[in-house]
């Protein structure tokens, strides 16, 4: 069976992995991804970790998940507001011309997607739309088991979706760009506007929610709204399958997700309102996600 | 060569052609389709145009663009609104029993969104997003020159696309729905409450504000606005490769294209922002694209 190398990389944390092609994780190694220290501290130590896995030389191919669009052509991240440095540098000639093997880069929303495609709760739809809630939003449209990567890499970089254009300004995304609106981080600055306390994550406010704070659950409902009005978009555009939701809002789930699908079903056609809206199955999403990228070269 | 049969299936007419699989027409028919006289005489009258066809017999397949979100497996319309009684009703089995040849049955936007892609202005481009306003608002996405039919054929039936969920409720369709809003049906409604004069047609709206009138801009406008944050969404949600607009709205393209354009780019990532947003250039792209239905089978 042929082995694969799988990269995780993250703006806090990187994590590389050896994998069989069923999937299953052999090895994996951990540690700051350098994010602060520059393209090069970056770079340098994604290669040592590689090299510490034992029976590196003998994969197949290198899949690297990364926090951003990127360009499959050109082999390289698009945007790199995590990984400063990062942008436009090929990433995937430079590892090619170090391990002699195939290798691959891919947004990380897109690679978990493809993961729970393929490996997980989305394996029997022709296709899904993954979406990841925490700090930001992000997105994957899997279309028979293939990412649709859109122009510029941009499908399904969902961030800057319009859920309602009376909101506020916050930043360079659109007035009521649903990142700006339902992420953890537009629940955590909601929360400091209006609860009497300064709130550090999205959890505390589901906390204080479950504990009958009017104002808490008032965030909390206007987000799932906006969430679900996201879902009904995504569906007016391309009606998926299935609808896979991951990130760290979903630790919350048990108190939203059935207002979420009662949100979404009131706002799409009839033969649309019972759409599967689930959490997504796997542990390891982006990591069993990455070998696809390389698993058919 | 291969020849086709394509039809093009409205609530109020009914073309015939006879076409090379090359999409040049060598024959066609034209007739009322007698949406009002129930699905006897509809389908009666389409099988007696069919054998009007010289040569019929010869034909290799037979391609149907339907008014409505069609269901491939079951080879039947799943929405009959413009041509009341063929809902569920296996049409794909009936042409396929009377003719002795495969017959095909996809909506009429994925149909002429299929002939774009493959014959006219979209052909260069891995992805092309369709769109046709007129009375309503319908939409096509081509991946690869195949249509992406979605869930329960529901793919990029965008009519209920949310653009603004603070405007009015009109319909079975969600609140600033963009058909309610934007399309042909949404500017006449707006001009019969807003200008101390009845309208019949969208066109008349335009003309009012070519020569001028304060309020007929600002329908025309605000419309324009609404379908520029559609294909915003579209873009958030898939980024195509190019947007194809078509239908009875474009007559007036060379009064808002530029508009539409500049307000598209302030609602898009920087790197979408030159997005082709382009008009439909082919005649006929229903009976083109009807036969992509049945060419490779």
């Amino acid at each position: 069976m042929k082995h694969f190398i799988s990269i995780d990389l993250g703006g806090t944390n990187v994590r590389v992995a050896k994998m069989d092609e069923e999937g299953n994780i052999l090895a994996v190694l951990k540690s700051s991804s350098y994010a602060k220290e520059g393209r090069e501290k970056m770079i340098s130590n994604m290669k040592e970790l590689i090299q510490q896995i034992p029976g590196y030389e003998e994969c197949a191919g290198i899949g690297i998940g990364a926090p951003g669009a990127c360009d499959q052509e050109k082999g390289c991240l698009l945007i790199d507001t995590n990984v400063p440095g990062l942008k436009d540098y090929p990433i995937v000639k430079d590892f090619e011309d170090t391990f002699h093997m195939p290798v691959r880069i891919e947004n990380d929303a897109d690679v978990a997607g493809l993961g729970e495609a393929i490996y997980g709760i989305g394996k029997e739809y022709p296709s899904v739309f993954y979406i990841t809630i925490s700090t930001g939003i992000g997105g994957a449209f899997i279309l028979n088991k293939k990412v649709v990567s859109g122009r510029k890499g941009f499908g399904a970089e969902i961030a800057n979706l319009v859920i309602d254009p009376s909101r506020e300004k916050i930043n360079y995304l659109a007035k009521g760009a649903v990142e700006n609106e339902a992420s953890g981080t537009a629940i955590i600055r909601k929360a400091n506007q209006k609860l009497n306390r300064t709130v550090a994550h999205a959890g505390e406010v589901f906390q204080l929610a479950r504990e009958g704070n009017p104002i808490a659950q008032e965030i909390i409902d206007g987000a799932i709204h906006d969430i679900a009005q996201m879902l009904a978009s995504i569906s007016a555009v391309i009606a998926p399958h299935i609808f896979i939701l991951g990130g760290g809002f979903m630790k919350s789930s048990d108190y939203f997700m059935e207002d979420l699908r009662k949100y979404y079903a009131e706002l799409v056609h009839e033969e649309l309102k019972d759409t599967p809206i689930v959490q997504a199955s796997l542990d390891e999403p982006g990591l069993m996600g990455a070998i696809e990228l390389v698993k058919n070269l």
